[in-house]
C-alpha cells in the first residue's frame, strides 16, 4: 500500500458519497414542468425499471432507443406546420430570381397569399413548393438557408420565436431519459435537412440523431470541390407505415419509447408499444385551448383519430396537455 | 463552508492526480498494433490536435465523426466477401425448401459449386442471389439467420472464424478515436442488416452506427404483431458515389476522418479529406502476402487504382500493411 492509497481511499468514499446526494437530489425532482400526476408517474416508473437491474422492466443500456415525433410533440404545429411556413416564406425570398412565377400555379397563389386557392392545388401543389424550396443546392447551403430563416421568424400568434414554441416538460423528458441512458432520436414526417439544422441547440439532440423525409442526393464536384447536392426527387417519406422504416434504415433498432401526437405517428408507436421486452408508446394529446390549442380526431393538421382509438384500445399513456402540464412553452409571452 | 468541503476538496485533488496519471500512460503507449514510425505518428499527432482547444487542428467534439469502410478496411475481404459466402451458404441452406433451383440460375451453379459459371452470370446473378437470401423474412429473423452463421462459418484458408479476421490495428485505431471523444461509424458497400448483426461485440461500434447498402423495407402485421419485412428491391448502394450519400441520410454530418482500401471507398475519402477545417483520409494498402493478402490497383476484391491515385496526388494517409502494422489479426493462428 503506498503512501495515497488511504488518502484516495478516503476520497472516493467522499465523493461517492457526493455523487450519490446529487443524483437522488435529482431523481426526487424530475420532470418539474410536469405535474405531478398518474400520467408523470408512469413515466417515472417505466424509467425506474428500465434502469434497475433485475427488475422485470430493465432495458439494457445499449437497447436504450426512445424516438419522438417534432410536430405536434416536440413543437407546436399549429396553426401551420413550421416548414410549411418557411417554403412559402422562401418562395417570397426567391421570387425576384423567377419572374415567371407571378403567373404559374403554386407559385402564384404563394406570392398573393392565397391560402385558399394553394389549398385547393392540394398534394401536387404542395410536392412543388417543397421541391422548388428544399433542392438544388449543396446540403451546407441548405443549412445556412434554415439557420438564417429560424433565426428571425416568428409564430404569428404569440410572436414567439418558433424554437421558443417548443413544449419545455417535453425538452424536461428529453434529458430525463438520457439522464438515465437513454439515446433521444427524433423521427420527424418533416423534412430532415430542415431538422437537423438547428435541433441540437434546440433539443439537445444531434443531427446524427434525426430520421425524417428526404430528398435524393448525389455527390458532385464544384468548383474542384466535393460537394453533396439536394435533389427534387423524393426518397423517403418518413409518416406513418413510413415511420418505422426510417428508424431501421437509420437506427437500425427497435425503440422501447415512441412519443406521438397524430395518426402520422400510429406505426411508430406500435412499433415501439409492441417490443417482446418493455416498451412505451406515448401520445400527446392537445386539450388546452388557452395555453396552446385544443385539436385531435379531425384536425387538418394533427389528425389523430386512429391513434387516439389505438392507445385507449391498448391502454398506451395518453399525455393531456391540459391536465398533465403545468407550463407549456419554456416562456408563456413575449419579454 | 461545511464540514464536508475540505475532505471533499482534497479527495478531488487526489482523484483528479490519479485519473491524468492514468490518461497520461495510457496515451504515451497508444495503437501497440501499429510499428512506431511516421504512419503511426500521424495519427497520433492528427488526434492531439483535434483534441487540443485553441490550436490549429481542434475540431469541436460533437464534429468528431470518423468513418470506416468494413471489407478490407476492418477485416480481411479475401478469397471472397465475407457477405457473398454468408449467401451462398445460405442458398445451399435453402435448397431443400426449392427444388426447382437445381435447374435454375444462378442457383444451379451455386449449388453445385461452379463458381467459374456463377462469375460469368455477372452481376445480374449475384442479385439474384443477394434478393433470395436476403429478403422474404423481418428484420429480427435476419438478425438471427446471420447470429447463428458467423458464430460458426469459418475463413477457408486460415480456418478461424471470420469474426477473428478483424484488423486488430484497426480495432485499436476505433478504440482510440472513441477515447478522444470521435463517435466511430462503419459505412461499408456490404448489406446494412447483414453487418449491424455483430459489429458491436466486434468493433464495439453499435447498429446504428453502421451505413450501408439495404433493400427496401415494408412495415407489415403478422399475427395481429408488428413486423418489418425485408423485401428484394434496393433502397440503397452504398458504394462509390453512394457512400456520401448514405453518410448524409443516416449521420448528416460530414466526417473529418475516413478510412478506406478500394475505389468504392474514394468518394467517401474525398468528403472526409476536404473539409473546410482539418480532416483526414486513411488508405490501408494490402502489401502484406505473408501474413494477409497482397493485392491493389487491379485485383478483382478491392480494386484501388484510383484510390491509391489520388492519395498520392493528395498526400492522404497510405496504410502500408507490411510496414506499418507489427500485428494483423487479433491471434493469428488457431489455438
Amino acid at each position: 500500500m503506498n503512501q495515497f492509497a488511504t488518502p484516495i481511499a478516503v476520497s472516493l468514499l467522499f465523493v461517492g458519497c457526493w455523487c450519490h446526494a446529487l443524483v437522488a437530489e435529482e431523481s426526487t425532482q424530475p420532470l418539474p414542468s410536469w405535474n405531478d400526476n398518474a400520467t408523470k408517474q408512469s413515466i417515472v416508473d417505466f424509467v425506474e425499471q428500465a434502469t434497475t437491474e433485475g427488475s422485470e422492466g430493465f432495458i439494457p443500456p445499449a437497447e436504450r432507443i426512445a424516438v419522438f415525433d417534432n410536430d405536434g410533440t416536440l413543437w407546436c404545429e399549429q396553426p401551420a406546420y413550421v416548414q410549411l411556413v418557411f417554403a412559402i416564406d422562401r418562395i417570397k425570398a426567391m421570387a425576384e430570381a423567377h419572374p415567371e412565377w407571378k403567373n404559374e400555379e403554386p407559385y402564384k397563389s404563394v406570392l398573393e397569399g392565397d391560402m385558399a386557392s394553394l389549398k385547393k392545388l392540394g398534394k401536387p401543389g404542395l410536392a412543388k413548393i417543397i421541391a422548388a424550396t428544399h433542392s438544388g443546392m449543396s446540403v451546407d447551403e441548405f443549412r445556412s438557408i434554415v439557420n438564417e430563416w429560424i433565426a428571425s421568424a416568428r409564430h404569428p400568434e404569440t410572436g414567439l420565436l418558433y424554437t421558443e414554441m417548443t413544449y419545455q416538460p417535453m425538452v424536461e423528458l428529453l434529458a430525463f431519459l438520457r439522464a438515465n441512458g437513454f439515446k433521444t432520436y427524433i423521427v420527424t414526417g418533416g423534412g430532415v435537412d430542415f431538422v437537423r439544422a438547428w435541433c441540437e441547440e434546440v433539443y439537445g439532440i444531434p443531427p446524427e440523431q434525426v430520421v425524417g423525409s428526404r430528398g435524393k442526393y448525389k455527390f458532385d464536384q464544384r468548383y474542384g470541390q466535393p460537394v453533396l447536392m439536394k435533389l427534387p426527387q423524393i426518397d423517403l417519406i418518413d409518416d406513418g407505415p413510413g415511420k418505422p422504416v426510417g428508424i431501421q434504415q437509420v437506427i437500425g433498432r427497435r425503440p422501447v419509447i415512441a412519443g406521438g401526437n397524430s395518426d402520422g405517428d400510429l406505426q411508430m408507436l406500435q412499433w415501439a408499444a409492441n417490443t417482446v421486452g418493455p416498451g412505451m408508446a406515448i401520445l400527446i394529446h392537445h386539450t388546452d385551448a388557452t395555453r396552446e390549442y385544443a385539436y385531435d380526431r379531425d384536425s387538418l393538421i394533427g389528425r389523430s383519430d386512429k391513434a387516439l382509438d389505438e392507445a385507449e384500445k391498448h391502454g398506451w399513456l395518453i399525455v393531456d396537455m391540459r391536465r398533465d402540464w403545468n407550463k407549456i412553452f419554456p416562456r408563456e409571452t413575449l419579454d
